[in-house]
């Protein structure tokens, strides 16, 4: 059994379910971001031991996932690069467009180094508005130092 | 005269007067965001006409360059992707690792449709913290539904 | 199950069943466009759960793929760009060809901004001609500026 | 003298004399699409004899010109594909999308064979629209039969 | 099942009746190029439903087939590109080495336009040579002028 | 000086003069074919010194570019493959769609091997036609068997 | 059945009959280069019909398979290119770096032309050298003029 | 100065004194393999800095140039791969069909490992034949076994 | 059996077993390097026959398992490169950051030749630190020089 | 002015003094690594005020430079991936032979994360050995834990 192949049993597990991700990361760990939970699910991060058994008792899959799901998975979750889905494939388009602007105002506020996508936190969040809501993503990242010895 | 010309004169102009992009962005319009004005600056969006102007001015490029600041660009700032500079690749690692995370909760959320990369909004700040500064990224993006007619 | 697999099951019952894209579309909702219903049983569009339903149902498919049906799918049609069918490619040489011209006019009309390929909306009709019959294609997308925040 | 060299040089005369392409197009043959035109002064068709002069002279260009805007170009007009501009990327989306809905109901409809790229014709026109403008493109490209021999 | 399935079965049963393409063609039917049957027998042409039902009656294929050899295929028959294979790879190098003068001879003699790859037709021969046999193949294809509208 | 910058010199002073490429062919050598002689001043093919000599008079171009036109080029004509180009770009399609073809029966009839594409001779003439005149190329190239030693 | 699903089953075979490709070579025809034999039975030339059964009675393979290594296969053996294996990619290294020098000097000997990879013989040996043992390898192949027609 | 732009100075030296790459390797060090002087002259190679000297004396390149043929260069002749030049591509073709056999034949003899390519020796020789006359190229590089500690 | 699908299986089966990898390489062969072990269970090394066979009791893997773990492996770990996961990519990033450096100090130091990846050795270790331990990788490679003959 | 110019006037300058890439790090700053004042010189680091101006004072390069080279470069100092040249590319091997290795030691050992590739630190020595001498590199990274918030 591979990782994909555990990935497409929660996604068929789900959808025979009806639950949403966030009921799903709920009944996992309440305690943990949904985001970190979902994207778990995905293959993309690890669940530790007592989550991934919630996970499989929850979604009906067999006790083997459990260990898959708590393995650390080969991270890369798009089929093939550039994306090809148009809601995934905007936000690249904003690395394009706006790479070089990041690059150059993290670094003029904090010098050379760069922001963690390990140390790594976002939350997504509907905000109103009456021309359409919107998406609101907030990401925080530790700046890491070029360190010299 | 190319935009990425003017560009390569704006970043040996910005060296040379030893400004910061948010001095540069302070002096050509306040009332927008830094982010906005600078990555005009870096070629990737427009500025108005007395922006495009007072960017001229404050940086001492000859004339013409206003011209080709207010005027829309073919957009991509990247060299190549995917980008070899390690603090843009983390945003595009971000990507492909959350990139179907993102994709799955924002359509729970909102439906069928994208976040905009086009009606989009973003700030940037320093985020204390007594492990390590992080930085701090705020995106809001205006939902767009796929609509059927 | 994936979205791809129950492609081809449409496409199989398609073929047995011997009906076109336009009586199935007409068999599954008379008021939507036959484009959005086609492209829907191709993997890239959302039907709803009536739908979904009714085209399981015309195409004598198991009930399982009404859910899928109704998943929004990762988007994406093409099995590799550029595209090797002729007719397919013929669009993509028109990007290429076009892609400039469609840039500055738009733009020179609009201002910055993009023409929506979320909102939007298309038509393809048989233009009758004593030279050779012609393909009509009418497309409309709402235009969205850049806007500032 | 390259093509590519010309086109730089038009857009360079272009911004300077502050004329729109519309206005240019007018000017250089107001019974032609000014798509065509335009699409001739940014280096993908051929202008004849007496267009290339007209161009030459509205746009202040050296005589030389107009024999490269008279010659056939080697088509292309996209830096790199996928395009990185947003505006001409959403174009390179909808054939990823729609592509083989494309396909099927342009083959259903006439039969194995494509639509022509070449016998092709386009408009461009605002659409308003209370909820927002609209842009509206209409193709009509000849239906070209396989044929066997 | 899908047309790379039946050209598959298409290439097992050929193997074990022994006949040639030539020998198929003519079974199949004699009133057309060969090279057609058995490009349409290798996925890239559509046999009418006639021809489709003799190639499984002669090839001793299951009728479903006959379905799938009557329909218009998702056309590019080399695994990948460039090709790898030495004898097709000659004629991607023709295009290469030859493509700009092909360019400027054709339109040169015809005008702004390009030879037609679907009002195409085409035959192969051996000439008999003492210093080696050679391929002898004659293409002609319809030229298409550049329309303007 | 390269052979790029030859290329480009043969291709300003051909525009200048006014010649056509059979023209000039006639003129360097009329016993040749005029697509070897146009190839090679195209940057594909060698001419011998008289002809190298007598292509530099007829162009009015420096005598050094004698030495270069005279020299083995490093092949290969098209900027980027696949060819952007339409007019080219239909002879790559033509590859994708017939490849497989080309190798079965060429193989079919001469065993395992090759046709060369270095022992190679092409012609390119207009086929007129009422339907609309065709472009018709014969190619012919030495098959080349496989040896075994 | 396909040549690859045949290549993995000589491998198979091979694996556990414990034999050479060298005592492979021996028994299927002493007469003919081991490289040539060992080259058809990895799917990359081809056996005649007595070659092939006798690879067949060798190994243990079904007959089946003899019709398939009898038959002009689709060429190429390498995974992807570059190739990642160590051994492998040290060839694909030469090319880069000796490339030019090959050409150079092939061109300087022989005049305009190649040297071919059809009408081409290969040997391969070891030589002992007490500072560490060198592999040898002779290629000869026939060289081909370009000819002009 | 680059390296690139001393091998284009060697080359247009080359042409102008009318010397092949035989004498000038004769002149600047007639005790070493040609093959390594030429492709030093190429820019793959490192000239001692007599030999370095002699070259540019030889070549009438100014002395500075002599510095650059002493220095590593970074190695990479070919400007694109797959090669588009036929002669060079031959031997990356050789490389795709015969590579998989190599890797078997030489580890068979050898064991687990590589045939260098940095302590490699090559010679290049014509190879008289009624038949057509061959290019003859032996090549020998140590073996190097994967070592364990 | 492929040599992936071993790797599967091993993977599996160390799921199960609940062993670490230093665990298995102790168990298989404790005086050799646990990365030389590890490296060849994930499908990239050789083990002798009889660390093939304890492999195999170790892991609980069918018998046949043993020939394929004993062979050498078509290596190349990575499914596509650049590495999509973080930890591998990381290594990428120094290559491509570190690169031109690595090369000056070492051809610097040594002369002109390369670091082996063949005749190459390497352990890596936690080094404690009370800023956040550190992996601590050492390499050692035997220094090729270019040799000349 | 640009970096990469800045770097090519550093080589430049360097050749003509004839001084070792050590001496100018000692230079330049004798108390930090030479690995990192050859990587600034080199344009993938960054000098301090102090550093930069003594780099321009020691290799004789106008004052401007030294704004260049305090500046935090957009890094990437392989002309293309793979690496075309034989010393890079050993390490880009490295990466794809025992890249799943370093995940699963390193993740093993220190739980979910990556080493760092900017909390770095790195020597290279030479390692005498009668087979031999042999390059040794030490790298440290701090380890960086996938955190969840």
């Amino acid at each position: 059994m591979t990782r994909d192949e555990v990935t497409e049993m929660v996604r068929d597990a789900k959808r025979k379910t009806g639950k949403t991700w966030a009921e799903l990361a709920a009944a996992i760990n309440p305690d943990v971001s949904p985001i970190v939970i979902t994207c778990a699910l995905l293959g993309q991060m690890t669940l530790d031991k007592a989550e991934a058994e919630k996970a499989c008792a929850t979604l009906g899959l067999p006790a083997d996932c459990a260990l898959l799901l708590a393995e650390i998975p080969y991270r890369g979750s798009i089929p093939s690069m550039p994306p090809t889905d148009p809601l995934i494939y905007r936000f690249y388009e904003l690395v394009m467009v706006y790479g070089t602007t990041f690059k150059e105002l993290i670094q003029e506020e904090f010098g050379d180094g760069i922001m963690s996508a390990i140390d790594f936190d976002m939350a997504m969040e509907r905000q109103p508005d009456p021309k359409g809501d919107r998406v609101k993503l907030s990401m925080s990242g530790k700046f890491l130092p070029y360190k010299r010895y």
